[in-house]
C-alpha cells in the first residue's frame, strides 16, 4: 500500500486537532483590556500546544518522505499516535482554564510522554517494514532526540508536586529541540 | 469517475469525526484527580469509539485499494456509510455521560449495526461495477466477518434488556475481529 | 491553474459541513426512549441536510471531471457556493429546534435558494473558460433540473406563509430530483 | 521536499477555520424575524471574515503555484501564517457579539495586521530557497498591495480610538484591494 492516504487522512486529524484548541479561547462578555485578562493562560497553553501539533506534523511528514510502502501494522501505529494527539486540546483546555496547576500541568506532559513513545513505536514499525537497508533507520541513528525527550517529559511530569512551572519550562525546551526539523531525514535521503 | 475525490472526502469525515468526539469530554472545573472520575466512562466510550472509526477508515482504505473506477451507485452507497458514521460522535456521546446505561448502550450498536450493513451495501455496490472478474469479491469471498459481526450487534442490542455490560463486551469483541486489517484484499491483489 | 487545490479545499470544506450539523443534536440528560423525542426533528433536519449537502458534494464532483482548468473568477464563484453552503448548519439547526416553524423553514429555503444560484453562476464561470466547445455547456444543456429546482425553492418558501409542511414535502421533492447524479456529464464525456 | 502535503495540511486548516466560525451564530431560541436581529452584527464580521480566509486560500494557492521545493524554514513560515489565521474566529466572534466595538475591532485588525506580516514572512521565506531567479520574486516586484494593507492595518486600528465604523471601511477597503486574485504570479509563470 502507499502511503498517500495515511498522510491525507493524519493531515486531516492533526489540521482538526490544532484549529479546534482554539474554541476553548471562548469569547469574553466584555470588551475591555481587562476582560482578557483571564484569556492568557488559556492563550499560553493554546500557543504551545499549536508548536506541539506543528512539530508532530512537521516531523510526521519528514518520517513519510523515507516512506514508500506501508502495511496493517504501519495504519494501526500512526491511528495510535493520533489517538494521543486527538487528546491534546482536552489536556491544553483544562491546564489553561486551571493557570497551569499542578495536576493538568502534569497530565499534560503525561499525554505529551504518551503522544512521544506513540511516535516511536511508528518508527520501528516503518523501519520493520524497509528492512535491514531502511533510510529511517539511518536517519533516525541513536534517536537523541527522542529519548532526550522520553527525560525531559518524565522529569516534567515529577517537577508537578514541588513546581509547575518548572515542568512548562521543561515542555517548551523540549519544544525548541524538536523545533529544528528533523535535518537527519534530509541528509540521509541524499 | 476515479476514487481519488471520494477517497479525500471521506476521509476527511471520517477525521472529523473521530477529533470532534473528544469535544464530549468536557474540561472539568476542579484540578484534583477526583475531577476527572466522572469522565472515566465517557473516556471509555471516546476510546472504543476512536477504535471503530480507525477500523472503519483502515478497512474503507483497502477496499478502495482494489477499486479503480466508480459510478454514482457506489457515491451514494458511500455517503449512506458516512451517514451512520456521523452520528458515532452523538451515541457515544450519550452512552459515555450516562455510564452505559440500557438503551443509550442499544443504541450505539444500532448505529454500528446500521455502519455494517452500509457497509456491506458499499462492498456489493462496487462488485457490481466491477463486474465478475471482481477482485473485490473473491477477497471478501464469504464475508465471515461481516455476518459474524452482524450477529453479534444484534447479540449486544438485545442484552441491553438484561446486562449493558455484556453488550460493551461484544462491542469490543467485534472490534478486536476487525482489528487486523483485510488481509484479504491483499493477498487477492497480488 | 488547475482543478487539484479547489477540489480539496471544496472537499474539506463541506466535509466539515456535513458532520459539525451533528453537533447540534446535543446528548439528552435522561436515558429513556422519551428523551429523545425532542431530538426527532432535529434528526430529521439533519437527514434532510446531510442529503442536500451530500448532493452538492456529488454535483460539485462531476462538474469538476469536466473542467480541467480554472482562473480567479472560477475560484471566486466556488467560495461564494461554499459561503452559502456554510450557512446550512446554522439554518438546519435553527429549523429543526422550532419544529419546522415558518420563518426558520423559509430561510431554510433561502439558503438553498442562494446555493442553487451560486451553483448556477459556478457553472456560468467554467463554461466562460472552457470557451464555445465547452463539455460542462453541453453537457447542462437546458439545465432543466436547475431551473425547476430554483421555482420549487420559490414555491416552498412562499408556502411557509400557510403551512411549513408544504415547504418540507418541496424541499424533499428538490432533494430527489438531485438524488440520481446527473448522467448529462458522464454521458457528454463519452 | 514537494508541496503537495504543506498544501494539502494548510487547505485543511483554513477549510477549518472557515466553516467553524459559523458555529458562533448560535441558534436563536425565538422564531420571529426579530430573533435574527442580535446576529445580523455577527453575521457581517462572519462575512467579513470568510472573506478575508478566501483572500489568503486564494492567494496562498496562487503563492504555491509558482512554488516547486520546500525546507524546514517554508514548513514553519507557514505554520506562523496558519497560526494567526486560526485566531480569525476568535476575534470575529468578540467583534461580532459586542456590535462592533472599539477594542474588539482593533484587535481583530492586530491579528489581521499579524497575519499579513506572516504571509511576507513566508513569501521571503520562499523567495530564498528559490534562489536569484525567484518566480515569486519577479511576480511579488515591488508588492504595493502588501505594503498597502499594512499601512491601511495600521491606520484602522489606530482609528479605532475615534471610530470603530472607520475601521471597518478600511478593512472592507483593503479586502477590495486583494478581492481580485493576484494576477502577477499568473503573468508572470507565462
Amino acid at each position: 500500500m502507499g502511503t498517500n492516504r495515511l498522510e491525507a487522512f493524519s493531515d486531516g486529524v492533526m489540521a482538526i486537532i490544532i484549529t479546534i484548541m482554539v474554541l476553548e479561547l471562548r469569547v469574553p462578555h466584555g470588551t475591555e483590556l481587562i476582560d482578557l485578562k483571564p484569556l492568557v493562560p488559556k492563550f499560553l497553553s493554546y500557543v504551545l500546544s499549536f508548536i506541539y501539533v506543528g512539530i508532530y506534523w512537521n516531523n510526521h511528514h519528514h518520517m513519510f518522505q523515507a516512506t514508500e510502502r506501508v502495511g496493517g501494522a504501519v495504519l494501526w501505529a500512526n491511528l495510535h499516535l493520533l489517538f494521543w494527539l486527538s487528546l491534546i486540546p482536552f489536556v491544553t483546555g483544562w491546564m489553561g482554564e486551571n493557570h497551569f496547576a499542578a495536576l493538568p500541568t502534569a497530565l499534560y506532559g503525561v499525554v505529551l510522554l504518551m503522544a512521544a513513545i506513540a511516535y516511536v513505536i511508528l518508527q520501528f514499525a516503518i523501519i520493520r517494514v524497509q528492512g535491514k537497508d531502511s533510510i529511517l533507520r539511518k536517519a533516525v541513528g541513536k534517536d537523541w532526540k527522542g529519548k532526550a525527550s522520553v527525560v525531559l517529559y518524565v522529569a516534567a511530569i515529577t517537577s508537578t508536586f514541588f513546581n509547575a512551572w518548572i515542568a512548562c519550562a521543561l515542555y517548551a525546551v523540549v519544544a525548541v529541540i524538536w523545533f529544528i526539523p528533523d535535518r537527519r531525514i534530509e541528509r540521509t535521503m541524499k
